[in-house]
């Protein structure tokens, strides 16, 4: 039977609350998610929160039900609650009806089999969590291998980068590493390493993307490095006619993921 | 000479600080927007804040300079100023250099010359302030001829819209028409609308965008209503391989609108 939690002085209450902050977030390896979408998302790949929160107005709903079914089978424990404390865990006025704790999780490099996937994102000093959460959403619908994050970029487990992904972090394997770990583990296999970027006189759409393309996204102000750019098989640009001069770095990625998995599947 | 203003109950501090409210911008008729690198867009499309707010520190600055000159010019204000003042200005903890409060503009369908662009972008209920702004970045680099926002949008002149334009709001022209309006001028002239929707069997790569086209994004969550995908000359869909089963609007829009550039360049 799900226990029912009224007081924001609740420990559970506020241990959940730290999980906004990175800090709360690493001392405890756990983090947020909300949104019965989302949750539910999460259930079909198999992973269940720790801790699920739900407001006692949808605790008949048949997916709320399923969540808590399957998270106290597992022994862990669903909390009925208040719309007051979810607003207080989410931080929104407007919070959504069920909020799940779950245990963060790591994916290494040598994890990955780059046979199993044409495409395969990578985002270097991405700093924008919304982007983060719109390139998984992307990575999930051309069903790219892996997103991988390369260097200093946005917590892929924070809150806005999770709300961001709508589900999709629980569907695309997010690898972190540095630059210095991932070139020599791409160069130790098959695969092209593709950069974007305006330094180029490539259209995108006159190259070859044979599989497995890496796909290359730099710094959402700067762009990438030169020793990164040196470091591509391939640098390709999209056109810019306009006078702004700029493009958000998750429309530049999906434009050329899209082009990428249309000529790989003819 | 740039008037000094330190004092947060200067009463054009507190008229700035509303305008970052819907109701503030009804009632002044003007919008902030904030940085050197979008004023300094804004500059060169001809548009000058009425007030410009900038950091003594930044006052030595070429492009400050150049700025300070043309309001000054023009007879309007520019206002040298604290940090502490620009982060209540902009909400900000680390504030832009330089704010400029710009009186709104209105473009009329009425003003659109069709026949001036190959491509149109048309969305209509987007919701999300960020989308926007990351809509009319696309609109610039594809040099779309406007962005057409139908019914219950976003403000396109809201703090964060404008931000995350990084300036497209001064280089795109940006309509707010309802459908009733919309539907009848678009049918007054060329051009085939194009809806973008999960609900066909015609993929994005295999249709035809003959000149103009009008490239037609639903809302973020629930797509457009069946009454405007009647409306469309064709539906197109992006194939959607993953799990999680979405895709960011902006960013499908994006993806559709570079397929439409290139088929038209040819």
């Amino acid at each position: 039977m799900p226990r029912l939690v009224t007081a924001f002085s609740n420990p559970l209450v506020k241990q959940t609350r730290d999980l906004r902050d990175k800090r709360g977030r690493r001392e405890h390896g756990l983090f947020l998610a909300e949104g019965l979408r989302i949750l539910t998302e999460a259930r079909e790949t198999g992973r269940l929160p720790r801790t699920l929160f739900f407001a006692a107005a949808s605790a008949a709903h048949l997916l709320v039900r399923a969540l808590v079914a399957d998270v106290e089978a597992r022994g862990d424990e669903a909390i009925e609650t208040t719309p007051d404390i979810l607003s207080k865990l989410s931080g929104k006025d407007n919070p959504q009806t069920v909020l799940g704790v779950f245990d963060e999780w790591r994916t290494p490099l040598d994890a990955l089999d780059r046979s199993s996937a044409g495409l395969w994102l990578v985002a270097e000093r991405l700093r924008d969590p919304g982007n983060l959460g719109t390139i998984l959403r992307t990575a999930d619908a051309v069903a790219a291998g892996a997103l991988i994050l390369i260097g200093e970029c946005v917590d892929p487990f924070s809150v806005e980068a999770v709300r961001a992904s709508m589900g999709a972090l629980f569907t695309v394997p997010v690898v972190r590493a540095e630059w210095t770990e991932f070139l020599p583990w791409l160069r130790a296999g098959a695969g092209q390493l593709v950069g974007l970027s305006l330094e180029t006189d490539t259209n995108y759409r006159a190259a070859d993307y044979p599989a497995p393309t890496f796909l290359l996204t730099g710094n959402e102000a700067q762009g990438m490095p030169a020793e990164y750019a040196s470091a591509c098989d391939l640098i390709v640009k999209l056109p810019m006619l306009g006078k702004a001069d700029s493009l958000n770095a998750a429309v530049a990625t999906a434009v050329v993921a899209y082009e990428v998995l249309a000529r790989q599947r003819g």
